[in-house]
């Protein structure tokens, strides 16, 4: 038996999310776990993270065992041949046996993906968030330093019942020039997020670079953990999961 | 009456293409045409070009006249809160009453965007065509001057009965980093083009870039137009109309 650590590329439009929940459901896990037989694996697939129905991902590992002699070389194109065209395995390495995707990972990126411009796009309506005025960057960028280090975040999540506390090793903000015109993107790294912790500090970024809210007024939602002090939960079609890592000693077999 | 000059973005994925066709069919003309009524203007949009099913565009011109008494300023938003969410309208200003969208061009540009890495992108899997080698763009490079100038395309082209003499401008290939990798874009910019004529030339030059054939071998398709000679047709999904040109004195009331 091998351990396999894929990597994996999906348009979240399509998919109730990353988690394999009840049948009729279409989700991430569901049809990566569903094909994996096909190749010799066991039909277990665990994620380094979970995401919401329309968030995307660049790279979301999994990692798989594999009982049949596939060389690790031709896992990607033997699943791919079998997936669906909105999810592909994009890389497959052997790893230690007892590496585990979601607590080996050392810490998680995701971006976020804001359109700025008077109209919206068609062929970025999935993509990106659109956004109708200018941003205030500088006033984001005062705001972002307050978010890094180890506070509780249930301020800006979903969930109410965990404890709260995270670390935020990065927090940036950059213009980027797309095929649409000027983007935004946002990028966060921490050891791990709450559920809808990155949409929540995003829908709060927007307030300040809209000037509807003032850079230092995100100290109390970190102080409370109140989420009525914190802006709205940003769209999902504008996040995407990029990247996590693992430590050195269990990415080879 | 004012004539006015639209700019709309689409998503060419789910189209039959541009050009209003038996009812059914869903076309970007007949998607315009359907909802300018509602904001005062004639049913009628004349566009710059055709695209084929599946051709995305970044800008592409219409001419429609406005009976009602509508600023041009609005006219974007009024229509974009009628028409689906891949087709809007990215700009609009009144031009001269003769201005004609597709007849007073003086030239159209169109991009190919070829996405080059291992695996195939979910992501990107309606906007970039796959390619797994890399390209030689110095190849490519060497071909691209050959297209240049007045010839007869039609040895690119899916017409056999026009006249097949067009003028190219411009014939450029470049490296770019997009989200989800290397990307390689062409660039056309001519008078006008033959139906399927940039699909059937980058269908061409890619496989001058993948080493399949010399360069020097685009010289018998324009010396005898004959389509056999030429590569395949390059799928539609890589395309972009990106912008038509006007004379500068029509391009005010």
């Amino acid at each position: 038996m091998r351990r396999i650590l894929l990597l994996t590329e999906y348009d979240g439009t399509r998919f109730a999310g990353l988690q394999r929940q009840r049948e009729g459901l279409r989700t991430v896990q569901g049809e990566l776990e569903r094909v994996l037989p096909q190749i010799g694996a066991l039909p277990k697939a665990v994620a380094a993270g979970r995401t919401d129905a329309g968030v995307h991902a660049l790279a979301m590992p999994f990692h798989v065992d594999l009982e049949g002699r596939i060389p690790v070389a031709k896992v990607p194109e033997a699943l791919n041949r079998l997936l669906p065209e909105d999810l592909k395995v994009v890389g497959a390495r052997e790893v230690a046996q007892d590496l585990h995707a979601r607590k080996d990972a050392l810490w998680r990126a995701y971006r976020y993906r804001v359109l700025v411009r008077p109209y919206p796009s068609p062929l970025l309506r999935h993509r990106a968030l659109w956004v109708r005025r200018p941003l205030d960057l500088l006033a984001i960028r005062e705001a972002l330093p307050l978010l890094l280090g180890r506070h509780n975040f249930l301020g800006f999540a979903k969930e109410e019942t965990r404890e709260g506390t995270r670390e935020l090793l990065e927090a940036r903000v950059e213009e980027a020039e797309g095929e649409g015109g000027l983007e935004v993107h946002f990028t966060f790294k921490g050891r791990s997020f709450l559920r809808g912790q990155v949409r929540g500090m995003v829908g709060t970024l927007l307030e300040v670079g809209l000037g509807k809210r003032p850079p230092e007024s995100l100290k109390a939602i970190l102080e409370t953990g109140d989420r009525r002090l914190a802006g709205p939960t940003a769209p999902a079609h504008g996040l995407y999961f990029v990247e996590a890592a693992y430590p050195e000693e269990k990415l080879s077999p």
